[in-house]
């Protein structure tokens, strides 16, 4: 099943997603965004759609309207757009609720939420996101499930407080475990020290826990409680009172748990 | 260069390094634990090796004793062990100084820190294991070059002082971000959802962090300084403090860096 297609942002999800629709065989009709020239370096990653700068959309020959703004844009955006009768309109947020769209001129809403982390020029593989999908009407929800399954093949039907508890999860596991070795960056730099030594440790850790379970592959002087590393460590880290502190809890939390 | 090795200890460490060097075509002449038995776990992965529990190796034809025992246990393993004359004694401690070797009856010491996260029964392949070496002897310490370099193209020669640095940067790259995924893991399953769709998320973000750093690779709530997210995550982990406390403080550590 086809679709064709507008989106509404231009930012990192957008710059993504429109193309891989376009390449699974659906039509990008336009691109909207506030500022024209962000909209056409979408347009120009496509064939034949139509950069926008207003909210108009009650000549379009779209089916779905896919919103792709910042979340707090959302509300706002979603009130004013003019939709043709009979359009889905979705948005692309892990945190807002189904019910910020309520008030659109949307005939159905939908979530539509790619739970991937998006940076803009860099290549990702569609296959590799989950899509977490929601909808009150039963066939708009279908359409949304075959859209993303031409996509990708992991989709999930997931209601709004369960996006929530998902995007937390998202959050720790991959915002989190990125500040993590952000931090291990510093203290190596700081150093002099060449961070790459520590990158296959950081693979085989991360191989491991998607593997074993996290609770299985930990190793390191907090599960070990050797409170004499955890001191000696804490110590060192004094020069940065958060990072410090941030060692603290962490390892207060393994040995607790 | 082919060393004749004894190993000390049998460990995660010991369980990994043993099979590994002898593939690398050295000789493990023994191997000792406190407990027998340890001992043979570990001989029986191996060729010829004889399992000891008594530190007696005055009749050891090994020029090599790698101490792989519990930090804690090493300066006692050190002093009680009874070594042939021309001896290196190295340890394979993160966190240990050199001079906890000081008063051994070796003739050389010297670190020999393999830098990767072990666990008995999962195949790791040495080449990705990063070599920390340190002695005050240079043909010791191009001794455990030459014996490095038999097993992983990584080797650093690296002094006590900046190894604790390289201690601490491991621990939040590895067991810290494991724990992240640990936690997510939990409110995944407190949720009844299913963690697999998460998987493909810290993937991503691990691999865009290894490849042009994670200071450029952040995303999500704390970077975007979105404050209402924040705001309603630490709501929702309102039923765990320390691990409500853990989302404030890491979120506030990524607005300030």
């Amino acid at each position: 099943m086809k679709f064709k297609i507008a989106i509404l942002g231009a930012g990192n999800v957008a710059w993504h997603l429109a193309p891989a629709l376009e390449s699974a065989g659906h039509e990008i009709t336009e691109v909207y965004a506030r500022d024209i020239s962000e909209a056409i370096k979408i347009t120009e990653r496509l064939y034949a759609s139509e950069a926008k700068d207003d909210l108009d959309f009650s000549e379009s020959e779209a089916e779905i309207f896919i919103l792709a703004v910042k979340d707090l844009a959302i509300p706002e955006v979603a009130d004013e757009v003019i939709l043709p009768e009979g359009s889905i309109l979705v948005h692309t947020s892990g945190t807002m609720s189904l019910g910020v769209l309520g008030y659109s001129s949307a005939s159905y809403t939908g979530i539509f939420y790619p739970l991937q982390s998006f940076s803009i020029g860099r290549k990702l593989d569609f296959e590799d996101v989950a899509f977490l999908l929601e909808s009150e009407d039963e066939e708009t929800l279908q359409k949304l499930r075959k859209l993303a399954k031409s996509l990708s093949s992991m989709n999930y039907v997931v209601k709004s407080k369960d996006r929530k508890a998902i995007h937390v999860a998202a959050v720790f596991a991959s915002n989190f475990s990125n500040h993590m070795i952000r931090i291990s960056e510093e203290i190596m730099r700081r150093q002099g020290l060449d961070f790459d030594m520590l990158k296959p440790l950081i693979i085989e850790q991360i191989s491991k826990a998607l593997q074993i379970g996290a609770k299985n592959a930990q190793t390191g002087p907090a599960i070990r409680e050797d409170y004499q590393t955890l001191e000696d460590h804490h110590s060192f880290l004094n020069y940065n009172e958060s990072i410090a502190e941030i060692y603290r809890l962490i390892s207060q939390d393994i040995i607790d748990s």
